[in-house]
């Protein structure tokens, strides 16, 4: 196969990423309301019908896209995260912090805004939902490592009840933030107001099970 | 006029209560997409071109439901709250707790889902921002009073930068786990659990803090 060749036809890998990509970008900027096949044909730049082809129904298309923006999550996570020994938590928090951070900015802003709408339609549908579990599992996974990492200065032996609170609080904080920053929240935040946030709470769940205890 | 007069022809005020409860919950069960006038009309009951009648445009229609969204929010908030005493922060605490774990079932499930669609959509239209712009204050000022109250024990002046905080992360929490129960996370919560959650919250900032100034 000719060098034109291949650029005149990309294979059915090719050809979803890019339809994935365009419907990603209506959905965030119309939301559920300005998706369809055919807009998502004229948003690619490719003949009517090709979304239609590749993706028959609509909800195989939400699940599409659901898949390709978990990919995206996936990568990014790997890129920035993996290389990280464990317990470096000094190195790990300045990093999440300005994952989150780059929300505000695109292509992440239309990612996350369509990730939103699609974590939204998929209250009643688990293809959806399936798609975004994995992400979502790394994510804790990671918040985990972080949570550990930040607390291996301490004498006491881990405890696994409040080491998840830790992560769950952690984990909502940040799903309130990013939520905030996808819809254009005004509140200046710096890398550094995340990172104190975050060990605030960490801190803040331990001490107050202490105050319940003691 | 006579009783059955006045239940043949609901007020101007009564229609559009009516006709935003219906479309309330198209928003809350299909999003966006699940949206135009003549699904209001049907699901409200009405003759079709009634909600054309009182809402012109989509975006008069969206407005007219973030506003009445704001209104329910605002009477629940005065039913909850007004009364409770200044510096009452124990009382608070439950209250607020409660109000929270409210949004898993209906009616507040499909008005918070609605709330949260309408907030996506807003980025782009400053009228739908506007109508949640009063809520989101009520809320702000209710947890600076129930974080000021938390801290009536302490001997320590009150630090203005330090409240701020404190509300700001506890908001950030709180609409974490807003989206979360909007979107039937399975997470078992009880009041007590989020109670705590909270606390830590403002614990956490507070001993944050001390710890960077010693």
């Amino acid at each position: 196969m000719t060098r034109v060749d291949s650029r005149r036809r990309p294979n059915a890998a090719q050809r979803r990423h890019q339809l994935c990509d365009a419907a990603n970008t209506l959905l965030a900027e119309d939301g559920p309301r300005g998706l369809s096949h055919l807009k998502v044909d004229r948003r690619a730049g490719v003949p009517d019908g090709t979304t239609s082809f590749y993706y028959r129904t609509r909800v195989a298309l939400l699940q599409g896209v659901a898949d390709h923006l978990a990919r995206y999550d996936a990568e990014a996570f790997a890129q920035a995260f993996d290389d990280v020994p464990d317990g470096a938590g000094d190195d790990l928090l300045p990093m999440l912090a300005e994952q989150v951070l780059l929300v505000r900015d695109e292509p992440h802003l239309s990612r996350t805004r369509a990730r939103l709408e699609l974590t939204m339609l998929a209250k009643g549908d688990a293809g959806i939902a399936a798609g975004f579990q994995q992400v979502s599992e790394s994510y804790r996974a990671l918040t985990e490592r972080l949570v550990t990492a930040m607390q291996n200065g301490l004498t006491a032996p881990l405890d696994r009840s409040l080491l998840d609170e830790q992560v769950s609080v952690v984990l909502t904080y940040l799903s309130g933030l990013v939520f905030a920053f996808a819809n254009g929240s005004t509140e200046p935040m710096t890398s550094r107001d995340i990172q104190r946030q975050i060990r605030a709470v960490v801190i803040g769940v331990a001490a107050e099970r202490l105050s319940q205890t003691s």
